[in-house]
């Protein structure tokens, strides 16, 4: 309601659409004019977002529904530039199954918001969670693709890398951490770029043949973020990320630099190098210019046994997930990027 | 910039004032007209902002600064009610000391943010941390306690509750934490309501003599929230609060419900209490109807070895971030209330 | 940029598309949930956006683009109610004519936008104005009719009521605007209710043969209006109006009441009666229950001869633009409205 | 409520106070950091916002309550510099005299919002209007004055003037209103440049003493103004500046350009000239680097008896709203100036 489906101020875009209805999309208002489209990252970030393609996970971490998202770019580009009006995108819904949904339509999924949504509203699509089901995300990562390209076009080494670094119990070492930049982390079955990839796989195809599901967690590196994003005292960039992110269905936990393991400190342990990356590259609010990193925490997602049978069941969110935090972190950033904009007294 | 000095989007209020400027304050606008405004509400919260004046461990919480803050409401009130109109409220600073930064400012503070504000605005008041410092956080509480009059006048039933259940090493036990809701909170040394009252005492005594500092987090319980807060998609409830949350400073953790926990566990063991308090309250994002909990975790604060000898050193910042922390909650709360208006077709 | 092709703040819009590219629409985010979807309403306004379908005039203020408006409701929408999610629509071109443009593309047309948007945006697109087009204002109709749809659900008596009241040097008489209400407005030659049609459209005629243009102005009444509408300060009803109306292409001038006539009567000759129509039923930017009333004057068209010579040149746009000077008074209202439910403490 | 006494989205500010409470005031978020702060353009400012103090119609113009407004500067600033923190600033009300409008509270004044107030927010504060009353507007001749500073020091050579043209009955000629530029309109009587100065006094005069009231209008002129202000498609320059002067008490119209002398043209008379001054310095709602120029009528002042016979009534609002014109003016601009750093794409 009002603008709850809008993100941004600057860099500014609303999603719409059901997941069983027509089509999803997502208009983007303050993209400015003159950024080059490419309609390549665009493809491939979608793709992304449809995990399981390149490894041996494909089979289990893929649902039924697994259809390709197609584009239609319906304004705001011309002659292969932005023109700084408004970039409406559609995703028609081409597999919308919603005679699967019927039976589901009588008694509230257990875990899912159908209950909580129906009493808000007073009526509610029920047909595969409206807009609560995952779906919706394919919306943002367009958004956080024009985002990519905005950005990039003034900052090239600027550089988002999410990865998955805990499935349930089978958690990324510190060794294999350290390796994570070298890595082809789509290649990894799960985003996972861990040597147990087996164990990952094992522990994946037993829970979709259960019906069972993993939590987890995904980690994020920024790296050539400049100093001077981030507008205290109520948006600084931590907070906005953490909106970000817990924006995302199925979090449940948000971390900074070094999170929670600050807690295990003292002030002296940690103050001795300023620059140390344990605050995840931003003080006060802002940016400093070194790594921005955080973790964000997924809980085991929610499951129907029915919907399980019938195949339609992901037994972890993970994987897809983390095309979603990449988008929902270049949509952030791009608006940090704007807002810095309005600081500086003696710019025109 | 912009707007980054306001928070809400209906319950709106934009704080403003250096640490070592004129005054601090905060002007509300969104507030319903005719809700009575309680005085001794707003001084109670703010005495509760300066820790330790109950118990033992004021003389160690409690920095030299402890100026008692007096608030000057400027208007929007008459008769002792709301007027609808916006509110303002000043509070002076009474005990300036900036001489005693002058020979800061030569030097930027270890992990403050003098010196990413300095080159994000060219021009920035060392005096103190200016509006990075936490003298900020008390025109929060008056925000707070506004939203809480307002909130309380249509659902009297309706509490928050904030407490500490971890400083460095010392942890709140599942019994402990069984109890809490009986609890006198401020009559506990740091608002840690536990019985290793006397480590703790010692354990901050400690550090306060060495210059030290302990991180720690803080969990809230919300009682008496209706069914139907939180926007879809991006105003989820639990996104708001983690903005909220995350726009302290010193907070380097969020975590909704039962948290980073989750991924310790399979969908399977879980999901078969679809009402259970492990999602926080909050299902897609809008509040169930339950408790909504939620903690926040802080890092050991920002020190510096000459400051701790001058005496002006917190060597925990939990004590003082729980009011702190109830004001951004009631200020979320009161937000997502007046949203939630929005939603329903049939009302005037 | 930014949100500049969004309106309002609680039924909050965004338009988007390009007059020659591949659709126009519109996302709705704030629409509350089941308000009752009338395909019939929606058809009809677009219908009227088009004028001469009904008189005489149908020859001279058509161009040849006349296409009829087909409307695909994408999202937020089901069971024939809203869904309390964005309402997106699209209005697909069909006939685009690119080409007609191309040669026009070395020039700017005189009185047009093409240079400063140029020079704004450093890359825009030329074909047929871009996002400058009256083509645009298809956009505002569709979220107009639901913002009335939304409205009459509640206040069933609640009526907007557009009519060109002037054009170029023909005006309505004062006994002429004493029977509009009892006026088939769209059945009179440019939605001008006057004896004087045959010089209307004479005076249209005429200047279509010779590619030349009138202005006028359109006067438009609100019965029906709660009291209670319009937020002081800034979003008094009457600056609320004021915005909405300057914001359609064309228009050069707004009053209120009585407006400019009110300069030639000293206090004391309208004071008497404070509950006169003068103030064009608002007092301190509050509508007071009785008829707001308003009217809005457009400059002629701008107009290229080489344009007029093709046919594709409206030698008056107030007919055209009497249907979007009603749907951005009804998206005005339903903004005022919602933001009238924000007001009341003692509501929940 | 929300945000309504807010103004302006980039270049944002707030302001509080009632007529007869403690205080009215402004808080200023996003005015850039590093601005030079001229405590004599403020006070000027202030001082022109009381008229009569340098001609004849001195005894006239001044109602008795004249006090001087001195602003306490209580954030934001920092070695004469601005800070890029919230500018909150306070102007106490030296001369309540609440004790005068006893007598009012029992019956609603006429042509005054007090019975509207009332039936809105169910509780008001009738001493003096409140928040509706002139005494308001002292807020935004503060956050103008900033706005002012900020652009200039960006712009020197914009240059914001504004004047009366017109009161009841006298009207400026052409030949006057062409030396308007080399006149010190601060010297004339009501800040209206004509020779027929004595006629005007007499009118003031006259009206002042048997309780009557004059209305009128002022124009603006704005030099200097780059090419790109103004934000399609509702944030067009002239609907931001409409929005501006109707959120004005009093104001009844608004005309940009030529305005509604425009009706009395074909297109083939005005459109020779594209860069003629005829649309305001405006095309597509973008400035043209031409003068931008607006004309805002105000209806005659609310008037009663008692409070006339008091002495505490003003004759004709104009002379004191020429400088809240200005203010609005230069709180557009600078919002403007502010939204356009944001198309540019391949600026940081």
């Amino acid at each position: 309601m009002g603008d709850a489906n809008s993100f941004g101020k600057y860099f500014r875009w609303t999603t719409f659409g059901e997941s069983h209805g027509v089509a999803l999309g997502v208009v983007i208002d303050g993209c400015p004019a003159g950024v080059i489209v490419s309609a390549d990252l665009l493809a491939e970030n979608l793709k992304r977002r449809r995990p399981g393609q390149n490894d041996a996970s494909g089979e289990v971490l893929v649902s039924a529904r697994n259809e390709e998202d197609e584009v239609q770019i319906v304004s705001g580009i011309y002659s292969g530039k932005t023109l700084g009006t408004p970039i409406a995108c559609l995703i028609y819904n081409k597999d919308q199954r919603s005679q699967d949904y019927e039976d589901i339509k009588k008694q509230p999924r257990i875990g899912h918001a159908d209950d909580v949504w129906q009493k808000k509203f007073s009526h509610a699509d029920h047909r595969g969670g409206g807009r609560s089901s995952a779906r919706e995300t394919v919306a943002r990562v367009v958004a956080g693709s024009f985002a990519q390209m905005f950005l990039q076009s003034l900052y090239p080494d600027l550089r988002v890398l999410s990865f998955v670094n805990r499935i349930g119990p089978i958690e990324l070492s510190e060794e294999e951490r350290s390796h994570v930049l070298d890595q082809p982390i789509d290649a990894y079955i799960a985003r996972f770029p861990t040597q147990k990839s087996q164990d990952v796989l094992a522990l994946l195809k037993s829970a979709k043949e259960t019906g069972d599901s993993y939590g987890g967690s995904i980690e994020t590196w920024v790296d050539g973020v400049p100093v001077g994003w981030g507008e205290p005292v109520f948006d600084k960039l931590k907070a906005r990320l953490a909106y970000a992110m817990m924006g995302i269905g199925a979090t449940c936990g948000f971390e900074i630099g070094a999170g929670n393991a600050l807690i295990d400190k003292k002030g002296s342990d940690i103050h001795t190098d300023a620059t140390s990356s344990i605050y995840g590259g931003i003080r006060g609010g802002i940016s400093t210019g070194e790594r921005v990193h955080f973790c964000v925490s997924f809980k085991p997602t929610s499951t129907i046994k029915e919907e399980a049978l019938k195949g339609r069941h992901d037994p972890c969110v993970l994987p897809r997930a983390v095309s979603v935090v990449e988008a929902m972190t270049w949509a952030t950033l791009a608006d940090m990027a704007l807002a810095a904009r309005l600081s500086r007294a003696l710019d025109r």
